[in-house]
């Protein structure tokens, strides 16, 4: 994987190094034990952010971080982001940011990698085949939580630069990594430590690369795109407390009746959202982006048995994926406020808040959905005449990011794919929201590429988690 | 209230006792500190039926009702209704029931009634202005736990036949008592017991006297009837496990999409069951019943601001009461398997299982209902062409329940009224299920009265329970 890095930064750069190409890999090859040492350690660590009694992990985790990364000889440091207020109103420390440096060459452009190293949470318990901080190989594939998510990931970057290093090999570019430990739970703290080193460590910083994301199939991908995120909690309010329905029912107009109401002109039964206007906005599919789509080695049928559904919104290749990750979407998460628990219990809710999101694309402008969302939900429930209160807000508002992939990063991403694997990189994006990636892109105005490390099939988030060897 | 029992039985026998009237009033009220003091110490038993933790103290309470009775000189047994089984696996004694016999003269109608000495949770901390297990007087109210529910009326009944004892009154009827601990968690057990006692308990009771209910307002009452309760699950299965809604948002028709859907063709904006064929079985609203309605006292407004709502579903007094307690009705109650906590988790969920229930009425029939509600929610479900699973079940099939106002039980509690208070009782209804009438009725087959002794204001199940002295 370093000869990614070497290779996209030699296109950029005319300073080519290809004639120790093949010393590079014979160390890469010689020293591939020691990488899945290095990584069984990391992940020995549970660095479960999401889990406050784990806290002290994840601090010795990021201490390990910037102990690699001082060791190689980087100018490296443990930024302290604040604390964060707990629900029980006390505060913890949040696990500091790590940035490291390798080079301050002027004439060199400078690539910062950004990564995580805290988990999402396990327990042999859950269905996991091995102990999930136990990093175990079985038939070539590393298991372990956090293997692919992310901590191989950024050893991955980490052991390019170690080998250009060992092998006293001049980095043909500066070299910056920001490596933190709450991306799990929302990336705390971050958004404001970019902003205030915006003209400090990002201000000659060229290039930014995440590798926090995965391949669609076999076929290796570059990933040029993701969804944005508008969060809406619609509360209707009723009656000042819970009410029987036995003794109440039949006298009041139940808010629970007006939510269901109301959440039910969102979508229509084949998946076409129906608030006005909404997607008025979204740019619209170019021929390019069909033919693009249609190169893309994606199995429909496999995707259908994988997630276990008789039928999929879009049997055709080109209009799921355009749906998955270019078209916006509306799903219905919950409602919070009603029973449900299991059992018959029997009670007229008195508030609840029906919660739904809507995946953005561009050109889609959160201030504008937050408006048709809003008034479309108002202009319904009037047409009800409750009595009922309705509040409706949009509680997160994250754009999508998309990147240009003719710019000089992917075509270097591409050449360095093809030179890999002798394959064309599948050019892809996420449905999902990886808000970082914007955050980058607004607040430093840099170039950002994501270049997927994880396998499509790496079970992030779920039981059994795996990195390929 | 021992007048009570007096003054039914007076009208249905002709040994009338009303000559030694004054003297019971004066016993009555030369013992009213000892009735308060009792209802005390019963109040001072934590016997919360919910809380397994508390389960001693249910067993003590039981105990005390028995020697209470035996004390009086009943025949007295504590009767084994089994074990329950807890969510782990394990199984706990069920408290056993009390019954008791005062006389056993055949040429003597017998009454049984019906009381149970088990509580509803209670805590300081849930906003008692009192320790809940201290009965507490304040301005004339008893407050305390289980005071209205349901420990002073089932005191009220033995002490009606403690004063005839003391005195060394004969009876006018033989006295059964019926109480049961575990009646705010469903009565469990106890109606294999009642099944199981037909032919002997059972075999000469006559009537059966339930006073675990309220009055509607501050005139006295009787209750003649009960809805029943049809309690369902639909529920949608799509996807093999929960997905990511924005990694899949957009691909799959979401489970919660269709069952919010199909929620809501159940019931108007404006409170009409929606299901076809559901009202056709309602008895027709007589001329006779509305103008009993008519002159029930009852204020609206009063009801209205009880509720906290803007409005009501109707404004119009025998409007509002008919749609309370004999028209069917819809709640939906909440949702299982769709998040539903607070915060953004952004889930499709595999599989949701809407809850609702419909307040069932004469001349309903739960075997119909079932049919109509699975089928019209197959049916609308079928129209939406959606690929996921809709399976629709009925958990409960409470039947209403309804008793002949012009029965000789009626007349006897109207007259017992009127000669205590000097009113004449309203005759209501329960919009609730009370099911250990329903059982009563179809296993004894004996006449049952409703008889509340509680308050409209007494907070059953709520914080600050107070009876009035």
């Amino acid at each position: 994987w370093y000869l990614l890095l070497n290779n996209s930064v030699s296109t950029m750069n005319s300073a080519v190094h290809s004639f120790r190409f093949d010393e590079l890999i014979k160390y890469v090859d010689d020293h591939q034990e020691e990488y899945v040492q290095t990584l069984r350690e990391w992940v020995a660590v549970e660095s479960d952010s999401s889990d406050v009694t784990k806290r002290a992990e994840l601090y010795r985790m990021m201490d390990m971080v910037g102990e690699k990364l001082r060791k190689m000889g980087g100018k490296v440091e443990l930024v302290d982001i604040g604390e964060e207020q707990l629900p029980d109103g006390s505060s913890l420390a949040l696990p500091k940011v790590v940035t490291a440096q390798f080079g301050s060459d002027v004439n060199k452009p400078t690539v910062c990698v950004y990564g995580h190293v805290d988990v999402q949470p396990a327990q042999k318990e859950d269905g996991w085949a091995t102990e999930p901080y136990n990093l175990t190989e079985i038939n070539g594939n590393l298991y372990g939580r956090g293997a692919s998510d992310n901590k191989a990931p950024v050893l991955a970057w980490i052991h390019a630069v170690e080998a250009f290093k060992a092998l006293d090999m001049d980095l043909p570019v500066n070299v910056k990594y920001l490596i933190e430990g709450m991306e799990e739970t929302g990336s705390n703290g971050l958004d404001a430590m970019i902003k205030s080193q915006k003209s400090t460590f990002f201000s000659d910083v060229d290039y930014i690369i995440i590798s926090d994301c995965g391949w669609l199939s076999k076929r290796p991908a570059l990933t040029y795109g993701t969804r944005g995120n508008c969060y809406f909690f619609a509360e209707v309010e009723g009656p000042k407390q819970d009410l029987h329905s036995g003794v109440y029912g039949g006298t009041v107009i139940e808010p629970m009746t007006d939510l269901i109401g109301i959440l039910d002109t969102l979508i229509s039964p084949s998946g076409t959202i129906l608030i006005p206007g909404i997607r008025d906005a979204v740019a619209p599919f170019s021929d390019e982006e069909w033919k693009m789509y249609q190169d893309i080695e994606f199995d429909v049928e496999s995707y259908r048995e994988k997630i276990g559904v008789e039928q999929l919104m879009y049997n055709n290749k080109v209009e799921l994926l355009a749906h998955r990750w270019r078209h916006p979407t509306v799903s219905i998460h919950g409602i919070n406020g009603a029973f449900s628990a299991p059992g018959t219990k029997t009670v007229i809710p008195a508030k609840v808040t029906g919660k739904f999101s809507i995946r953005q694309v561009p050109d889609m402008d959160p201030a504008v959905v937050e408006k048709q969302v809003t008034d479309h939900l108002h202009s319904v429930f009037a047409k009800r005449k409750s009595p009922n209160k309705l509040k409706v807000k949009m509680i997160i508002g994250a754009k999508p990011w998309l990147a240009d992939i003719k710019h000089s990063l992917y075509e270097a991403g591409k050449a360095a794919v093809k030179r890999v694997f002798n394959v064309d990189a599948d050019m892809i994006r996420e449905g999902g929201t990886i808000p970082i990636a914007r955050t980058f892109q607004d607040v430093t105005e840099k170039s950002i590429i994501m270049l997927p490390i994880g396998g499509f099939d790496d079970g992030l988030h779920s039981q059994n988690e795996k990195m390929s060897r």
